[in-house]
């Protein structure tokens, strides 16, 4: 198996986790056969390998699992859009409810084709140290297409690359768009439809492909060690900062600050559809982490992947005890906004290390992710920092302390930890942020006018209102 | 292994995917004892069967994944019904929305005791060109029994299978109610409950098992060598005829179309629930497209599995984006509700076919779906044809086009395909006219009366109203 | 394997389904080495095992189907708390709705907490007639660390476990969830939050744990040959016990029996968020009965399972037509709010023994199912006793119904099995009684202050409306 090859190593083959076929150009002379897309199907096996090589092969059912792994939960992450789309459109004023179904479906059809036009071959094709290969489009390995056309003798180099090349594209997929749900959440109510897709466009066919191609691709944070299981800095930490850089340059709301400075509360218009986009958020949680295993076939995976979703679950519901109870210690009372906004931070800080047999651990970790994504809410309030459903305290602040975590129960390495959760910060940030200011002096703009904010985006640029017949209060922005 | 039989003949082996163990009964003197029904439970292999066929059998694991991936993607395609019931009680206005949960509910009800009873032995036991059995319900296999009670001999008999009976039975159970969905909610605002629940009955209990013994229970069109993968024809078109038919009977809703014969607009009452359906409706068709593989066993059918999910998902990221672009062209302005149901349409247009390796495909069949979906819109309107969700631009549309798009990625004949189509359409829409005109005639009626349908189908046939205590601004048809 | 040793009395094997690993302590030579918690790791093997004891032992692939089983189904089970959510959210008044998503999402997470401290532990871990163990958390198992950690030589003991420790403990885990999430709705709309997160606290620490040692655990009801396939009675009529209890304790709603006596109706105020959560309910059902086969590594337990789906499936639908029919029958028409909950009772009636492979009968014993829980529903209006979702009739009355049926279809035995149903009425209706009245005696009290009831717990106790921007009808009691 490549992964064991004494090329690779030791700490990528440790921290590659997501490292899929492509990976494998790095040995060309081997691999080369499996890779050339389509053009010539000779097994790997006729190839002079060593006979030895192939017994270490995995047997068809262990493919079979880590295939249909990859499908299952990746299924399970796809309907998180749900979650967040439930969530944010139930959080938002009603005005602009139906406005964050457009962005939402929208982002993640531009997210899905992005990826596979362009996006995952940057971050997994090729990948040298920083960045993947330009290549267009993304397909069926030759052994692939060879096994599905009938040639059976190209079983045992299908067999090499431990799972379906379109499963892993598929798992792969899911994930950049949850990238994108993160930011749509804070810039809600304000930005307008247009530039948010071009920047969906941007993040997903790039942005969120070079932090990937550092780490999952194989490139310098892999190499340095640096430990992400399922995403809390690649995905959430990277959705965060496009997310922050965005409200920073469109401002917050009309109406939101109070004269005085004071934030004005936004309570969520449709509470019910906020907790059940939280549910959604959980029950796909479980597709997130636990497929990030990456396998299934053996019994060590199996395991693994059994304590994966019980940390996960204990990291959620810590999260949403201790934030429940920390609201009441500084707001007075249990706040239902603020214990939902703490299981998102729960999910988010066990994502970067969710494997430890010591559970306890995960109730930890999910606790101080609840207590920093409350207090991050209040700091953004008082720095005058608009994040419309607190999406940078649960997915950058939590998402910074998990990758952070690692080194407690996971074993990580701190230095490395910092340097990759600074990498990241320190590329997405400013990149998002000349991307939303280039939006904000282009024709296009990214903030609606005035009046069209406060008549909402619904009325006034959809044109689809969310809720036509019922009867609404007025607001009221006076003081 | 039966679908290798040289009695069957080629282009049977190649279509007749979803053909069941009953399809074995073709060669009686081999199945009969598989098939007697609980009375003999004789293993076959003590038949005199070659011991060079058992070495064809397949793998107990191979049997259990073949099974599981009916289980557990059929449970997402049950999930669908919940994705249809949303989307369509968001889409009527509020006074109806409950009795499209009613109706939904139901019907999936009825649709699971129907196929149970009768639907399935008409589609799948003893099909000869046109029709199944007439027998009453269906049960696990005779050494399926043996082996539950402890038989351990009748394990080769079972392994014969494939898979469990019953795994099958469900997976095809589904399918069933998503046909009955279609109608729904095309028919809302003005359909009666009792007539929508017969005409239910009798379609799922007899016109969707018979176009499916046509085609995957091994009849004429299978044996012609028409392809439809996961029902683009046999599922969505079936649905969108019964449909069509039940519209142009029952008439438009009273308003719908203005004195001076222009469409007014109904837009969805609820646009956060309509969302909610589109994202069910897409997180199941990875069920839908996905378990029709059929069997998950080996790299090969994983493979392929992966890359039904990968064009799946694809053709519905296109539709969104190109029918959202289409009806700027033609709107003015970007629709959400175009762009929802430009999903479903190209969903629908790629479940014909989704196996294709050169995923590009899949991106253009989607893409297409959606403009001719959005077309069609335009064009029932135009009619006067009355659709409240679009079902039929979405389904039928989409699903003639999907049917006849096999043959540019996947293979199909041209002709064979138009006959498909021909017949699917020439037996389910003037049965099903003639169906709801017979039920519009009875003493029943399919139209509500005048007064129930201004004040709504909730409060006047139902007696329960969807938001009791919300304030809702009143109609006005007066213009 | 453990489960046929013959240390084990007879019936013992045939009705815990669910013991797990734990139970392998009763034969302490043998097993401890798997138990000794993470201090000894030593494989059984090296223990003396004779050598055909392993060859009994399973295959590495069947160990990764019963483990992922457990994790995949555990994962809709979990769902079913989104589905309780929307239901109870959904039913009661508008100015209630945000209280019942904090205590059901509340419920799960200290569910999960509590079992996971304690309630695993009592329930499964060294269980004795009566009650297991008072160990604090619970964790993988020392093989399975060991494997984890690359001692390949801990395999076969892993293999002997049958699955995955801890994918045990995440299904278990989700049941407990139920189990709470079935008193919340009962006591919707005036409890307060404080006292029923402490009651929850209770049941999920102690109560079910007792219940499920009794049985799945292995204790005296197990012994006897008390049969309840996925809990019935363990799960659902625990849950309705403790509901019941709290009802009587707390009183109705206010108004909701006029000063004549007759129940006020109180509609659902979002009967689209109810049929979602039916909807929600009906899916995870699949995960809850059909996870419940415990194993799915052979032919034999994936055609169980597949049994086990279709009569779920059918149970659910017979629920919903025949309460439809009977409500029409006793109400004068079709009532949409029956017909859902007749589709809980159907589903909770077939729990108790979803495996028959003649399947009319989980058609009838669902029918019957959703009768009585019409029929319970009416006579708890009679009796004053106010059940805001009809959890009662829907969960005990049905669960009772379901565990007696099992005599008729699955060959249980009526003694026996109304000794489980009575031991567990007996043990968890006064205990839980005795720990309302305590709440109720306490300074935290159960029931808010009678204006807190008037003005609705989101705005008197949460501080957070459900739908603040929304107008609503004003409420009048003064009939």
């Amino acid at each position: 198996m490549i992964r064991r090859d004494s090329r690779l190593p030791n700490n990528l083959i440790q921290n590659v986790k997501r490292i899929p076929n492509a990976v494998r150009e790095i040995v060309p002379w081997r691999i080369a056969p499996v890779y050339l897309g389509g053009f010539i199907a000779v097994p790997a096996f006729l190839l002079g390998e060593p006979s030895v090589d192939f017994a270490e092969g995995i047997s068809e059912s262990e493919f079979v699992f880590n295939s249909f792994s990859f499908l299952i939960w990746g299924v399970l992450v796809m309907w998180m859009c749900a979650g967040f789309t439930m969530l944010e459109s139930g959080s938002v004023r009603t005005k602009n409810a139906s406005m964050i179904c457009m962005k939402n479906i929208g982002l993640y059809s531009i997210a899905g084709l992005a990826f596979f036009f362009v996006g995952y071959n940057l971050m997994y094709v090729d990948v040298g140290d920083f960045i993947g290969s330009l290549r267009f489009m993304y397909t069926s390995s030759a052994p692939e297409v060879a096994l599905l056309e009938g040639d059976a003798d190209a079983l045992p180099a299908v067999l090499e690359q431990d799972y379906s090349t379109m499963s892993d594209w598929f798992f792969q997929m899911v994930f950049v768009a949850t990238t994108a749900s993160i930011v749509s959440g804070a810039l809600a109510e304000r930005v307008r439809m247009w530039s948010f897709f071009l920047f969906t466009l941007v993040l997903t066919a790039v942005i969120y492909p070079v932090v990937g191609a550092w780490t999952w691709g194989g490139g310098w944070l892999a190499q340095m060690g640096f430990q992400d299981f399922a995403g809390s800095t690649i995905v959430h930490s990277t959705g965060g900062w496009a997310a922050l850089a965005g409200v920073m340059i469109a401002g917050a709301r009309l109406g939101k600050f109070r004269r005085n400075g004071e934030a004005r509360p936004t309570p969520p218009s449709n509470v019910l559809i906020v907790t059940l986009g939280i549910f959604i958020l959980w029950f796909g949680w479980f597709g997130f982490n636990g497929g990030s295993q990456l396998k299934l076939g053996t019994a060590s995976d199996v395991i693994a992947m059994s304590n994966v979703l019980v940390n996960t679950n204990l990291a959620a519901a810590a999260g949403i005890v201790v934030s429940l109870a920390f609201s009441r210690f500084i707001l007075g009372r249990m706040d239902l906004v603020v214990g939902l906004n703490g299981a998102i931070a729960g999910l988010v800080a066990i994502t970067a290390g969710p494997t430890m047999t010591d559970h306890y651990w995960a109730v930890i970790i999910g606790a101080i992710g609840g207590i920093l994504c409350t207090a991050g809410t209040k700091l953004l309030e008082k720095l005058k920092i608009d994040d419309v459903v607190g999406a940078i305290p649960a997915h950058l602040v939590a998402g910074i302390w998990g990758t952070i975590a690692v080194c407690i129960a996971a074993g990580g390495d701190i230095v490395t930890q910092l340097v990759g959760v600074l990498a990241v910060g320190a590329f997405v940030f400013p990149v998002s942020w000349l991307l939303w200011k280039a939006l904000a002096l282009s024709p296009l703009g990214i903030r609606v006018e005035r009046d069209v904010e406060e008549l909402g985006q619904d009325a006034g640029e959809l044109g689809i209102e969310a809720y036509p017949e019922f009867v609404l209060m007025p607001e009221n922005y006076d003081d």
